[in-house]
């Protein structure tokens, strides 16, 4: 039996995605999560300086899609083929986007401009990635990609609170059910609902 | 026989890996280049409003990862399993933030602010980034995963010369040779020399 270890923060963010994955497929593994505050310490132990991190028998793993690519088709959550995994990828790039660009007046480093920052993307990109989303749900039968559940899926729900939070909507699966659809899709798996009722509980 | 085209701007950039993927493939494509001031125009043509874009008999694809990693894969220049896939993968996420980071300066509204961006990144970002390539490519054998030659190679020369531009470091690979090397293994394959000599010209 493998010794997995899962490193991300004391929040879910962009971590949960995978600590669900892995709890999807059944894996047993060290849920380690890092205070924020405290992560300088531990920086030069990742492979570049970030988290999330997977550790499978030493080998260290970086890089969140990168991650939950290899979850998913580990554990049957990505495509049948070149084609369908294409679809999955896609729209998973899209989202990184997407997450970026909500993070990105937060990320400013000077203050000052965070302001005007969040309002120029609340206008010009914000608003697009939201209605991209709400038609690729549409499209695909509540899911992101394939008519179905994939491990993009677990990465978005995982993501999602964090995501409300940075572009200041909290009530975009009021507006949009269909987001709401998609969270429930995922967090009403049995393995996954078991996982976090059991987890430690943060507010994003 | 599939029609295929790509579309991207009249430069290599962040396209002209997916073309010279194309071409050691061996795959005839229309090979469109979008005037960059005219894409407006093209934009509702696009998925996601953006560039690249490969369309195969009518169906569209797009994101540059997503589409580089489907034709490598196509092509036979993927991992041999999960495994090995992820190591491509995990250098090529690390690659779009490092191209993220150094576009960041040029992306910024507001012009008055690019040289102050462009200082910060100059000083926390980049050396950061060009030390963990030169790193992984001695690693690697010259290559960016696995040691042997894979669809990341072709994205990171493709891009190669913009990285130079907007990093302004235009002796990057004088300094480090390995980089040099790598666009060399790239470039000097018989059917991607083919397309490069008789691709039209342009500066990146």
């Amino acid at each position: 039996m493998s010794k997995v270890s899962f490193y991300y923060f004391e929040f879910r963010g962009l971590g949960e995605g995978m600590r669900r994955l892995l709890a999807y497929g059944g894996q047993e593994f060290e849920d380690i999560r890092i205070i924020f505050q405290n992560f300088s310490e531990f920086k030069s132990e990742t492979p570049f300086g970030q988290l999330p991190m997977l550790v499978i028998d030493g080998k260290k793993y970086a890089q969140s899609s990168a991650i939950a690519r290899y979850l998913g088709r580990k554990y049957g959550l990505a495509g049948k083929d070149i084609e369908e995994d294409f679809e999955i990828d896609q729209v998973m790039e899209l989202f990184t986007e997407f997450r970026l660009a909500a993070a990105a007046p937060v990320y400013e480093k000077d203050e000052s401009l965070r302001p005007k920052k969040f309002a120029e993307l609340s206008e010009t990109k914000y608003p697009f990635y939201v209605q991209k989303f709400v038609e690729i749900l549409t499209k695909n039968n509540g899911f992101l990609a394939l008519g179905r559940l994939t491990w993009a899926d677990f990465v978005f729900v995982g993501y999602f609170d964090c995501l409300k939070m940075l572009l200041r909507m909290p009530d975009l699966e009021e507006k949009y059910p269909i987001f709401k659809k998609l969270v429930e899709a995922v967090e009403n798996i049995p393995k996954v609902k078991a996982f976090i009722d059991s987890a430690p509980k943060s507010e994003v």
